[in-house]
């Protein structure tokens, strides 16, 4: 676990000051760098010592087959998993007789800084060899958020104290030798090696390698150029099938320095030829030559200014959420910024963990932030779910149902979950992605997505839905036999969430239908069908415990035992681990915001009593052992006026990472969680809505928060939203006017501030959590 | 599948007249011998062709890994799959240049006769080699009934036309290899030899020979032995440690045979040295031939004949299911006589089909039978599951349970079901065992077995029920989250099926523990905790639907969408294997009785009229996908007043190896269908029934059966009832007076004949199946 101390609390970047090898894993995670097309994660440019070296490309996956012990009709059969491909971010560096290796010889100091508006990852170490020789390294490296298929270091080192010989070696390495994960050993065993050469050509300062994956068959080019500025010194090249090494020689005196930068170049395909992604990753390589190192730092920083004039979020009074907050707009924007028709992995580009695979997570987490503050990032991801389209119809089919069925997780397209009850069944996905498309039409008002791409999601899910569904004797609309959100109860009938975001599905599909007749008569859409989506959406079931007065999370929940929550000792969180899904299945225990994500997204559906009740019974339940839970919890926990208790709640979700809360931000970052923090002060702590076109704000601020203020992005306009205890302040930053909702109260924005007063926060008893199961306090003076 | 000519319908016997290579593996399955401790396939003594060579020992299995594409806690990591053991059946035969095979030649005549009240499988073949040598070979095998370990066969060979050399090679082999059946390769290369040499000794007429298994770690010894009798002849003895060859040379004239019998012992112990399993066989050997052949045959008729005393069946007017009935008898008779504290699998010892396992058919299909005819067979199978007790306690306590957990399949105690859904939560089989004792204490009033091996299974199975189940606030006993006996609705909240079987288990456990107050102290189990088993049981929720007016399956079934069976098409059954689960579980589709089932064994919780109601809903819903279906559906049937329903449904039990219904006998025999046929009768048209102590019958024949009469066995008695369409005949055969219920009317029997009057049968519109699921019409000319 990181320490607290493992990074300075600061605004605009994490920093490093000492370097622990027992906690290098995670920091590769927290220092990884990406574009959403390549990922770096936080190496030591020499390799060695490493947690987990990873250099990944988006979709560039291997296939691993699924066994059963018994099978069933459906199971799918193989699975796709994250590789680490060719490794292009190694520089080793020999001083004198001895390789620069931080676990010999004397490191004298060390720093990494991960800075959000320039996007760079700089190191500056200075370290004295067993021999005596002292060196200062300094390295600053990014993945270009401009060029999409380049990356580049800037590689400088020094001599101190006395004349060195250097020799730096500057490589691309595949199938690099990868440490023991202590998983299942086929799939370890499968994953060995998984690149077969095709092409290694090494001349002069630039190298290309080819390589094909065994199973999946994908073509992947990786491209090294140089630049060298320094005194007197020797080049040589080496090429390899799995290595090429480019080498510099040269001797320095204290104080002189010897420059080298590394443009890396990479490229994939499904289907192009050798020479064709061979030649692409040339043109790569020559493009971010041309533009030169200043050059690509300098783009860099201006696409990060442009990204953050509409997304910045500012907060005083919780420095480390504050600084939290905008290293989970950074990851977040680096995951989703040119991922380009790709998935958007759970853990971005920065770490293997589950497999690489994407979820839900997606749609109903990452891009409500990515469509608010970097819409187009949000409609290239639904873009890439629409070209998987045909997967999920043949899905459909093998199901036995009409329409889409996406997978519950992926990279290609493929359903790639090996355990139905929490797989398959999980069809609110669906209506996540159909949430998603909604969320972006309503946020951007793009009408060639909506005609193009969104319009087609919203009707083949729909058909799903509808499908999927069944009108009992009653005349009401059953979706029996599916899994919500909340992992911890599975194929159940009527989960609510499940039926709310079906219904919105089913009624924006008749809408867009409607407003596109002519795609939609295309699509074989007909009045009878759409007549039958709103009518299915009318008579959705939404089971009530008139006895509780709240709503079951699905038929018969609160009928079940509560789950033993106090004989439950710490270490068996989390509870799947510990206890047999039979029994977590049939008991009252909540994985994560389940009813309470419906209270939230669906907040249209409940009434404030409702809310209020919900909310309450439900945290009492929630046992948060899913990092896609706090955020929820955060948002209607300000909703329901439980202000401070959404504040520790967004410390949860913002601090994930930057406090390794789960033990396993080694593994990768938790990219959902961290764009859950965004939701829980903007959603939370705003109270921002947009149920349909309109956008509405409702803030209140914790004691422990003086001011926040956030910026997004509107149908083309740029709005900042400042908030103190009192007051809020609405700017319409550019674009044309606006009328908002502040607190229910229609507001216009015509340009310039406009203040608000903030009403009374209703006083309620705090609902307690499940003992040792609540979440930190962030304000440890208050309440 | 085997045609309707594949054997001559005979009351007491299977005779195969034609040798059809293609249904070699289903006849190898009907032939098969089997004392419950020993299995002998029905292979050729030449050992090929074959459908599939085995030679099974109760309870010798081999480890193979359960693979899980996405692990859970307590998901069990290894299986336990039965293997084939050392072959003695092997008896090759020379003649002249040529082996005795029946692929080339010509096979004059062949003849095959299993014989129920020989207990032996006698083979007739007359044969001309390709070169133009006739021979005839007569053979009989048996497995002792009478001496556990031992098998014997009688080989006989004589020259037709012309003298010839024969030589006959008998054989001990181990590690046969074996016909790849297409299933997982991981599995196939386990078990590919998995016995391990450990001696092999050959001397004069006798061999030995111990092995062990690789990963289980069981050691097993077969020996034969040989007697000769016939014209001058040489013999030779080799052995190595996988084949011992006993070598008989000779020349026959005419008219003349060679004659030798066979003596084979098998023996196994997972503790025992080699020398004591060694000296076991040898032992064995000993006795068998100081028994000697003839004894070994008048000893297995003496066994029969007292076996029949008590357990015919007779039945004018359906000589198919008359013969059928005896076959099912004799082989259930087969797989649980000398079983003795081992488990019964599910195929017996005829076949490796369900890796071997053991279910719930035993106690809830085989163990009613045995208990009946038999009833220390049914003894020696709840003394098994008594001896397995503490694994099903340690499986309880990793499940947070208290008592035992049964396994839902298994050899040796261990659960290896590798889907929990249709496994784990399958807890029903632990009422099941609860019932079995129930039912076999009320049978024999055996109060040794209840007090030193009854009271602890009920106990023990009590306290699953009262920690798996809980009180709701309106103080109603809940069971949440199980799978009752159908397999196609899984994971459910009370069950009625589990419910009222968990009601009676908990009562019977109360009952038993008061009566024997010693025993039960020591196990701790207190007047507190039986008024706790009582409360439970009185409180146990039964869901009724008031629209439909029927009992739902479980909470919320009837609410479910009707199964879509007008558009299934038929080779789209059983269902399981063309559709995903998730889809069959949310809709109304029953693979198996189950509510039905409940109508059956807790016909005491019903109104007539629920029975009705509930039995011709249930037929409409009911796609008989389990062998395990048609019995009960006969049974319910019949006491719903369709009797020529009944009728069918008994034909479909009781012809489910003979006609190879299901297309899987070559795996082996279905002897819970088989025994569910003697259920059907039994409780079916004899509507024999013992809710308590008291034993009730309310006979009633279809018009395609003129009479039906059945004996068994209670309370040391044995009786016979002998029913036609107007009147019964009680038959007190032997032992103290008794009274009985003749439907609802009690009826004292002193000893001699009782005869009774039939009610007329109410009637009542025949409930329909689904579509193309209707059981084969067993009276053409009726209805």
């Amino acid at each position: 676990m990181i320490r607290q101390t493992a990074y300075t609390v600061e605004p605009w970047c994490v920093r490093e000051q000492t370097l622990d090898l027992d906690m290098l894993a995670q920091s590769e995670s927290v220092f990884a760098l990406s574009n959403g097309h390549i990922g770096l994660r936080g190496n030591l440019e020499e390799g060695e010592p490493h947690g987990l070296p990873g250099t990944y490309l988006n979709s560039v996956y291997e296939l691993r087959p699924l066994p059963y012990a018994e099978g069933g009709y459906g199971y799918p059969e193989s699975g796709q998993t994250v590789i680490n491909v060719t490794n292009g971010k190694l520089i080793r560096l020999l001083v004198e007789d001895e390789p620069f290796d931080v676990r010999y010889g004397a490191l004298r100091s060390h720093e990494r800084v991960l800075d959000f508006r320039e996007g760079t990852l700089t190191r500056s170490v200075e370290w004295t060899s067993p021999a005596g020789d002292s060196v200062r390294v300094r390295t600053v490296r990014l993945v270009s958020l401009v060029q999409r298929g380049v990356a580049a270091i800037h590689y400088e080192v020094e001599a101190v104290d006395r004349p060195v010989r250097v020799v730096v070696q500057s490589e691309l390495v595949a199938n690099e030798s990868l440490p023991d994960l202590g998983k299942d050993p086929r799939m370890a065993g499968r994953l060995e090696s998984p690149l077969v050469g095709e092409e290694s050509v090494a001349d002069k300062d630039t190298a290309v390698m080819v390589h094909r994956t065994r199973h999946s068959d994908l073509r992947v080019a990786a491209a090294m150029g140089h630049e060298i500025d320094g005194p007197e010194h020797t080049v040589t090249m080496d090429g390899f099938e799995d290595v090429c090494r480019y080498t510099v020689a040269t001797r320095l005196q204290p104080g002189e320095r010897l420059c080298l930068v590394k443009y890396l170049a990479y490229g994939w395909s499904s289907r192009r030829s050798r020479p064709a992604v061979h030649d692409q990753v040339i043109a790569a390589l020559a493009a971010a030559k041309m533009t030169g190192w200043d050059g690509l730092v300098r783009e860099q920083r201006e696409f990060l200014d442009d990204f953050w004039a509409g997304a910045d979020v500012e907060l005083d009074g919780d420095a480390e959420v504050q600084q939290a907050v905008r290293f989970g707009l950074f990851h977040t924007l680096q995951a989703g910024a040119r991922a380009e028709r790709r998935s958007i992995p759970a853990k971005g580009l920065t770490g293997p963990g589950y497999d690489g695979h994407t979820f839900w997570d997606t749609e109903s987490f990452v891009l409500p932030l990515l469509t608010y503050t970097r819409p187009e990032a949000a409609a290239d991801a639904l873009r890439w779910r629409h070209s998987t389209l045909d997967l999920a119809k043949e899905r459909a089919e093998q199901l036995g149902l009409r329409g889409a069925a996406f997978p519950w997780r992926t990279i290609a397209g493929q359903e790639c979950s090996g355990y139905w009850p929490a797989g398959t069944a999980a069809f609110h996905i669906n209506a996540d992605i159909a949430d998603a498309v909604i969320r972006y039409y309503h946020a951007t008002a793009d009408e060639d997505f909506a005609r193009d791409v969104g319009l087609e999601l919203l009707v083949e899910t729909a058909r799903l839905w509808r499908s999927l569904g069944h009108h009992d004797t009653k005349g009401r609309f059953r979706i029996d036999g599916v899994t919500g959100p909340d992992e911890y109860s599975a194929v159940v009938d009527n989960n609510i969430y499940t039926n709310l975001m079906a219904q919105r599905n089913l009624r924006a599909a008749a809408d867009v239908a409607e407003q596109y007749p002519e795609q939609a008569r295309r699509m074989g859409v007909a009045e009878e069908e759409t007549a039958e989506w709103r009518d299915a959406a009318a008579a959705v079931v939404i089971p009530w415990d008139k006895r509780l007065e709240v709503h079951p999370q699905n038929e018969g929940f609160t009928h079940h035992a509560r789950w033993d929550f106090e004989n439950t000792p710490p270490d068996h969180y989390p509870l799947l681990l510990n206890y047999p899904y039979f029994d977590i299945y049939r008991k009252q225990v909540v994985k994560q915001a389940d009813l309470v994500l419906a209270l939230h997204l669906r907040g249209d559906a409940f009434t404030d009593e409702q809310k209020v009740r919900n909310f309450a019974y439900y945290e009492g339940l929630t046992v948060r052992d899913s990092s896609l839970s706090a955020c929820t919890q955060a948002v209607m926990a300000a909703e329901t006026g439980h202000l401070e208790l959404a504040h520790d709640y967004l410390g949860e979700a913002a601090l994930m990472d930057l406090r390794d809360l789960e033990h396993n931000t080694r593994d990768g970052l938790h990219i959902a969680s961290l764009a859950g923090a965004w939701n829980a002060l903007v959603a939370g702590f705003g109270g921002m809505r947009q149920y349909t076109v309109r956008l509405s704000f409702a803030p209140r601020l914790p004691p422990g928060i003086s001011r926040l203020a956030f910026r997004m992005r509107f149908r083309g306009r740029r709005l900042r939203v400042t908030i103190t205890h009192d007051e809020v302040v609405y700017d319409l930053l550019s674009g044309d006017p606006l009328q908002i909702d502040h607190h229910g109260r229609p507001v216009d924005l015509n340009g310039g501030a406009v203040r608000m007063d903030v009403p009374p926060t209703p006083s309620r008893p705090t609902p307690a959590q499940p003992p040792g199961r609540e979440p930190a306090r962030r304000d440890k003076t208050a309440r």
